[in-house]
């Protein structure tokens, strides 16, 4: 029995290295469609970058030309794809606008510290202390700013990397994490593939466990890979779960056993709607595993709902590091009077305690009610997990067979409908059919969107219908010579049955968040 | 005669090619200092990178941690050496507090398009079109905005070069340039060293001549480099001068004939006191000779004095190249907010025309003439062309030799004063002796910089003085045999009277700018 549990374990990994393989050569297919016409300007890299863009950004371009307005253009394209909080804009807007944010002086105007100015990276150190709940006041001297949570990502792994260094990254995660690594500082992300199906006690679909991490990093070593480190996501982008205190402590053992750095993005914390479920940063912790290789990720776009102020930060205890990471100041920096008014905004505890988060979460718990009881009447299924901006849906039984391919013409059906939804292959989940439906957005796009998504999916399932009949006429007035050679199309099984909610999937729903 | 002046070029090739490698590795053993250290936590490339940065910015990171302040820290450090402009703090402030600029909306707190908001891009059109006295409108579409004129450089290199491919690039020039190609793009940066000393009719001390350029295009190709094109500063960074119509035409149909791109920077436009020498913009020309491969760079830092807004925007008509630098948008754009107020200060062209622009001129020029006095009286020589921010100014009677260790000397002598300055070595400059010194700063820390400045001269005579006495007296009471060894040490020309100006020097000076 043993042997044979054994055999199965390796076939299954075999099968998941091809599917990863698969899933990999599909990528470099679509980019391969945008390199097609060679440029006789850009170099090699160049069209690879362009492509590369092409590939990933395409859909959010033609988003930003032609965007949905309830008045100026109804036809106009929701994006449910980017990960935004537009709920609380209004709060945002009028706090933005008081009076202390519009200071100026000549430092503002002038070249700053390329960690950041002085001030923002004490407000920084405080307000992490505070909402972090750490033990002891955080350091000002360990906080180093730039334009993006991404850039301080990018700059990590550039000053704790080699090229060709890897560093081990659970799936599903966002693709702008492959990208900075693609166009600067090609560190191979070694992917740690999770699973929706459970296979341990106590444990989530898709939950990371120590053991996972142990085989990925000896078979990484196995093929002489440079394995430097761990990312963590903490609230978890695509999931929206949070890691136990005790998960944590798991995965920066497991790290410090094996001398790896953790670069952990704390980017959605204060992204949590639901109270019973609490988030740790590991800052919270009384004493780290590995003070000297611990690194904080967190920034604004997420926790304060304000993307289009370009902020992440980094936390780290080890001086090295900060140094080395401000050395990018000087091409990823942010403006001066941006960190003034940041500076203000994270001041305020009292605005932000008292208005922008119970607001920001009673909306959120309305939207994500909304969103998640329309699912429900759809039968769709989905985690969520009570953090982040959005639901993880499961339209698998949507997929007719269930590959990747039909995940793609699935996605570009919500596209046909004006329809942007996040495909997980973009996230390099394993399993083909998840898709990340942001939930923070308007009530009225919302409930646009959700007719749209719901008419997609009746198309799609109509277009079933049609060619199933459309196969059956063929079949029967076509000679059994050509009825053979017209089989293929239809050897699958009926979505029609499997569109019907099935209580034996593998996938074990989160029922309690529908 | 020929035979001999062939073989005299010969020699002053291989001297500059030695002067050259001397400069470099000088530059390398710096940072091996830094690298001293080895970390346990840095990768090799991080090591590199914080050493890198170290040597580089050391002391602009000390600078601002202690600056000068006339009432709260007197014995802080005045930075000379940083090319900024404060001479119209006052008005900017003013114009940026008033309330056309605070205005916010929810598209300025979400994810920009990554080449910029449309709204910033129609006004830098509308703006370079302007100012740049462009035949026809410039197109919005054309228009790519990062965080700094220096990551438009960097993306560029990033698209039109392979890693290891090549850009001719005169000196001197900001060291930031080499910076980003070191961190990031792995683009060579072949130096095309001029010189003071006028070697043509009608030119000015280091004036760029095409001769020059097929010169060093001949000799990369000749080591098997691939060239891909060519950077170009208009007005120059150091000199201060301006490429006249004529000259501009010239490189850029040198480069058209070997298919090099043309990258040039722009980024001190209007940055000129001098009404009598006219800039031109590349977009001013009817037609550019190669439309494809002529790429514009300019920012806000040096035209309008703000570097704290860090914006740099790129112009080319080159679609493809748009594209692919609006590729790294993502990791190196600049906050919505600032993208506004950044449109209504472009905007504004009575502002710029009737209160900025005259204004900072005067004031310019009112700076200008109290240092070029201040040296004068001196007897310190300069060039000065009527543009940029800065002096070039002529220290090598004040090395004693007259190589790069004194002139480091030197610098390190105006730091132990609290005065910041440029020395040439930093941007590449091949002959020792030569310092950038910015002459935009306030009125009174203009002031007590000249007498930093003057204190740390006399300072470096007196000891001259002084060790020529010691030297005498050594000699006086030694031995005939250690008289001989300690001759090298005072075996060069005293500098009492290198100190007055000879007006047989090779450089030329322009003195009307005295």
């Amino acid at each position: 029995m043993e042997v044979i549990l054994h055999l199965q374990q390796i076939i299954n990994e075999y099968i998941l290295q091809l599917e990863s393989r698969h899933q990999q050569e599909d990528l470099e297919q679509e980019e391969q469609q945008h390199r097609q016409n060679i440029s006789c300007y850009l170099s090699n890299r160049g069209i690879d970058i362009s492509a590369l863009y092409q590939s990933n950004f395409q859909d959010f371009i033609a988003y930003q030309g032609d965007k949905y307005h309830e008045d100026k253009n109804t036809l106009g394209f929701i994006n449910l794809g980017l990960s935004e909080n537009k709920l609380c804009i209004d709060l945002l807007t009028e706090r933005l606008s008081q009076s202390d944010m519009n200071y100026i002086d000549g430092d503002l105007l002038q070249y700053p510290d390329w960690r950041g100015h002085a001030f923002l990276r004490e407000e920084v150190a405080q307000f992490l202390t505070y909402y972090c709940k750490a033990p002891d006041l955080l350091d000002p001297e360990n906080v180093v700013f730039l334009n993006s949570s991404l850039s301080v990502f990018l700059t990590l792994t550039m000053v704790l990397c080699d090229p060709g260094d890897a560093f081990l990254i659970p799936t599903s995660f966002y693709s702008g994490f492959t990208l900075t690594s693609r166009l600067y500082s090609k560190v191979e992300l070694i992917h740690v593939h999770l699973q929706s199906k459970i296979t341990e006690v106590d444990t989530q679909p898709f939950q990371l466990i120590v053991d996972k991490l142990e085989k990925a990093l000896l078979e990484a070593k196995f093929k002489g890979k440079k394995v430097r480190g761990l990312v963590l996501f903490n609230p978890n982008n695509s999931l929206g779960n949070i890691d136990t205190l005790d998960s944590l402590k798991e995965y920066l053992e497991f790290a410090k056993r094996h001398n790896l750095h953790v670069i952990i993005d704390e980017t959605y914390m204060l992204s949590e709607f639901r109270a019973s479920i609490p988030f740790h940063s590991v800052l919270n912790m009384k004493s780290l595993p590995d003070y000297n290789r611990t690194h904080v990720i967190w920034g604004t776009s997420k926790s304060l709902g304000i993307s289009g102020f370009r902020f992440g930060t980094l936390y780290t205890h080890n001086k090295e590091v900060v140094s080395a990471v401000g050395a990018f100041g000087f091409l990823h920096s942010i403006t001066g009077i941006t960190q003034h008014k940041l500076c203000r905004l994270l001041q305020d505890r009292e605005w932000i305690d008292n208005v922008y988060l119970p607001t920001n979460r009673s909306r959120m718990q309305v939207a994500h009610r909304y969103i998640t009881n329309k699912l429900k009447t759809m039968k769709v299924r989905l985690l969520s997990h009570g953090s982040g901006l959005y639901i993880w849906v499961n339209l698998k039984e949507y997929l007719d067979p269930c590959t990747f391919e039909e995940e793609q013409l699935l996605y570009r059906r919500f596209l046909d409908n004006k329809l942007l939804l996040a495909p997980g292959k973009a996230y390099m989940c394993k399993e083909p059919g998840w898709f990340r439906l942001t939930f923070t957005d308007k009530p009225f796009h919302l409930k646009v969107a959700m007719q749209r998504f719901s008419e997609a999916l009746t198309t799609k399932k109509q277009n079933w219908i049609e060619k199933q009949l459309e196969d059956a006429l063929v079949e029967s007035v076509s000679s059994p010579s050509t009825r053979r050679s017209s089989s293929s199309s239809s050897s699958s099984s009926s979505p029609s049955s499997s569109l019907s909610f099935s209580s034996s999937s593998f996938v074990n729903v989160d029922t309690s968040h529908f």
